[in-house]
């Protein structure tokens, strides 16, 4: 099991470091499988149990202090320089490690703003004060958002390559259900065609598969993180999709929209709002590229779609998208309390973000789309082959 | 999807309240698909997106204060009495709410000792805090380590049901994987066919996969938490299989040895070996009951390898079943450093634990075994059943 990836990114983590004044990362952990710190996935790929404390030096050294039970695990994967293993306490080694590259700032994961910034949690954090309690380490320790918001979006060649692969099998599955999906069957009908096609193409699931894909049949349902229920497709209605895989670890994130009828029924009114949720992701996607805030992108499609007379979407335009479908860091969103200072985020390149909204009907409920683009050194390309019409079902 | 079981677990957490004298429970989380506090699958089973405060009650009511777009997969579990959405912040609603409830004392996830009662992080106490500021309630946070630990420990009959499943699928494909094993195939092909029978009975793995099943071959492999390589198995070596797997969500947790050779080849030290690890297992089934200290039993299968002239195992007799392989409460471990306070807790009724250890010999490795049980009212019974010879491939 090649761990190539994650000594990438171990690696380009040392070097985020330097470029932000950090001289040590500490990722402080223990029985990863029941509760993981959401950067080990990126960084390690493996699994902890005892007490583990990972120490990440600017200059590119990376120490390892674990159980001896682990030790072999954590070997294998290459990305560690040194590994120190112990058996009853953690506490000398780790403090010998920390003395010897005597950092002048230590930053650990917490973040208000950032969950996936936010993996140490409150009782291993009382347990790291109690240990450096004595020493001058305990007054230099630092959340390292910033440096996790980097190491997250700034992907690196195989993290594209692996999300490109998880959009396009995301797209083949939507082409494929056009010949399954029909009047008649059930939302949980059309859910369970979904998931036989990710077992067949060996992908999981990008986020809790209860409600992925959502599959929102006529007017009634709200769009959300619902699951699908034995409501009926009928004749005439809206079918709503949003629906991501994870291949090889990275994830996809495609919102789509059907029409039970031929194109000639299509009501003007739906007709209108699909052509404004297009042109908002238009506009947004022709707005995007390195340098600009991320709530300053959510403005453009939000102000577009208000300017077409509809509500404003209650999300933010885009999240990133990496090993989670929503993968922290910079958020094109609006500047609400619940999204803390994420929009005021600064998008690079390398980022990889959805372009999603909704606009509301009289009488055939929401309309939404969601897009896949990443961000190039001058603007963005849609990783995603966009829905410029509704797909009909007849 | 029914979440039956969760609603019986919220109950349960409800009375177990009540018993510990604590006024209300709250559960402080978001973005629950990227890092989940590991109570959420016990008594929800549903992702959460937005800043999301569930309330329990003492008295049995249960709150649910989250985003719109979460309302309606939250509704849908059918765990909560009442369910409060909001748009842009959470605080007024989560504040009148508190309010209203005027406990004595509010429970928070947070533990040094207990990773499963250790599901808040850092940013998000940070933000209740800030939140609670004003108010009285911020004096009376405490932690909910005892009552999330006794409900994990205190299985009810749809969590044993599922328990014994696991069990079951696991010794079939132990089972089934003789007729396999034979000289000259790699850890690695071993490793495959156990996944290819989990496939085929549906189930999951209980831990990270790269290590489940663990296969080590031959005298040179430190059991522990490294994966299978492409060492073959030889002829005259001990096989050792640390295996567990998922059924409905609960897990089994079952170590197996195998001697590549007839039953008369064996040599004496093997079978003075394997003799010492199941008469430990049996002294410690006969002594575990309801109100003994985790340490206590420990110490009485420790006591016996040393006693047989064996070096201690550098590990716990046993942890708790469940939801997680090690799923955190009382531990049967030795009073270490870093096992915390767990080995001093109280095995109840309804408990399972695993019950496992390992002695070394001399010219062939390590030889080790483990097994899983139920506390009874009396005693306890044993839910594998137990390797009492070693299985041998000829």
């Amino acid at each position: 099991m090649s761990h190539e990836l994650e000594q990438e990114k171990s690696k380009q983590a040392c070097k985020i470091m330097d470029e932000l004044d950090l001289d040590v990362w500490l990722v402080w952990v223990r029985e990863t499988s029941q509760m993981a710190d959401p950067v080990l996935e990126l960084i390690l790929g493996a699994d902890l149990v005892w007490q583990s404390a990972l120490l990440y030096s600017r200059n590119g050294e990376k120490v390892a202090i674990v159980g001896n039970f682990d030790a072999d695990g954590i070997k294998s994967t290459g990305v560690f320089d040194k590994i120190v293993p112990y058996t009853q306490s953690i506490t000398e080694d780790f403090l010998t490690e920390l003395d010897r590259l005597a950092p002048k700032n230590i930053g650990i994961n917490f973040s208000t703003n950032d969950v996936t910034a936010d993996g140490l949690s409150v009782g291993m954090h009382m347990l790291l004060k109690e240990m450096l309690k004595d020493t001058k380490h305990i007054d230099v320790l630092t959340s390292a958002e910033a440096l996790i918001g980097k190491l997250r979006g700034r992907k690196v060649a195989g993290e594209l390559t692996r999300i490109e692969k998880a959009v396009e099998i995301t797209e083949r599955i939507f082409d494929e259900s056009q010949q399954f999906v029909r009047v008649g069957l059930t939302e949980l009908q059309v859910y369970d065609f979904f998931h036989q096609r990710m077992r067949e193409y060996g992908v999981s699931s990008a986020w809790y598969e209860d409600h992925n894909p959502a599959v929102d049949a006529g007017p009634n349902k709200q769009f959300g993180h619902s699951g699908p229920t034995d409501s009926k497709l009928k004749s005439g209605h809206l079918l709503h999709f949003d629906f991501g895989v994870k291949y090889e670890g990275y994830c996809s994130d495609i919102q789509r929209m059907f029409f039970l009828g031929s194109e000639l029924e299509v009501p003007e009114e739906i007709k209108t709002a699909f052509q404004a949720v297009n042109d908002a992701i238009t506009a947004a996607s022709e707005f995007v590229k390195p340098g600009i805030k991320g709530h300053e992108a959510d403005a453009v499609a939000r102000d577009l779609v208000k300017e077409r007379g509809y509500e404003e979407y209650q999300h933010a335009l885009g999240h990133q998208l990496g090993r989670n479908a929503h993968d922290g860091g910079t958020l094109l969103g609006p500047l609400w309390d619940r999204y803390g200072e994420t929009p005021n985020g600064i998008v690079e390149e390398g980022n990889v973000f959805t372009l999603e909204l909704y606009v509301s009907t009289e009488n055939y409920g929401q309309l939404s789309l969601e897009e896949d683009i990443i961000v190039t050194s001058t603007g963005c390309r849609f990783l995603s082959q966009r829905q410029l019409e509704l797909v009909y079902i007849d």
